[in-house]
């Protein structure tokens, strides 16, 4: 019967601290002891945050255009790039789409995600999906002007479908690039 | 004849806190009443060490080779992806000669390049340079597997010299990663 009377006041001091909720990003360091460093702004754009949201649907519905636009070509499967492009760009909407998911859930149950191992685990996992994006555009990009400008060839082949799939992912990666600085940024001002 | 008595302290303790040597990385918040997150660490691979000197002299030296590779072959003019290369490692190679004269400068008088607005623009050019190099080199790729795997027109063409100047080119980009990425760690952790 003792027992409920000393619990109250940690309980009512620690979610202050560890979720703070998504929206204003500038009041740091509230009010208890613990030292501000700990605690991580929520920057627009940063995963658990509307911004951030935002950018993970972009990046997922540009690689899935990117994929669909390639796919309905016949004969990229015969190019080693465009069929690299396909796959990165796959990768690239599978893992946008998962952490779009989580995004979603942390805004719906208003838990922050910034923590140290969850920032890490996304940071390099932005770094190397985009990477791969930028990449497969890059080299579909110096075929396509290849085929088209150099050698003339875009009566035989489906240039139009090879430079809009080009471009997608081009963007994809665009939307990809402030996710990963913002939370490279946000592990190293921590 | 009175002012020469109160002004020798602080001159003594100013020069601990804004040039601090080139060696040893770790000393930190040595003496002062000034908060340590005035002072970046020197870590090896940033401007002014030895190992971001050690950095820059690859990211010249494969550089420079990515040129005189591709530059040999005769026909590298008919295909825009491999001029590209050429003037992308070759922004490449004049970034990275600038930054290592500046480095040995730094570290012959030991004076410490870990200014914010010095550190700004080492970024932003490392983040431009090293993106035109992985980009040119991804072009590169691209079409080299398409002449080499693909098409397999390796008789008519320089294929060596072609895929010797690729690896160059992503040699250099691998070597100015960590230089960008230093850099912008050291810019978000002030």
């Amino acid at each position: 019967m003792n027992v409920s009377h000393a619990t109250v006041h940690p309980v009512e001091e620690f979610p202050m601290t560890v979720a703070g909720g998504g929206g204003g990003g500038d009041g740091d360091d509230g009010g208890g002891g613990n030292p501000p460093r700990l605690r991580m702004k929520d920057v627009q754009g940063m995963p658990g945050t509307p911004g951030g949201l935002a950018l993970r649907v972009c990046q997922f519905l540009f690689a899935v255009a990117a994929v669909c636009v390639m796919a309905t070509t016949s004969d990229f499967l015969s190019v080693t790039a465009f069929s690299y492009l396909v796959a990165a760009a796959g990768l690239q909407s599978c893992w946008s789409l998962s952490l779009a998911i989580i995004d979603i859930h942390a805004l719906l149950v208003r838990r922050s995600l910034q923590n140290y191992r969850i920032v890490s685990l996304f940071t390099i996992g932005d770094g190397m999906t985009s990477t791969l994006t930028f990449a497969a555009a890059c080299a579909s990009a110096g075929i396509t002007v290849l085929i088209d400008n150099d050698l003339g060839l875009c009566g035989q082949n489906h240039c139009i479908e090879f430079e809009t799939a080009t471009g997608m992912a081009f963007i994809s990666w665009f939307t990809a690039l402030p996710s990963f600085l913002l939370n490279f940024w946000s592990l190293a001002s921590r």
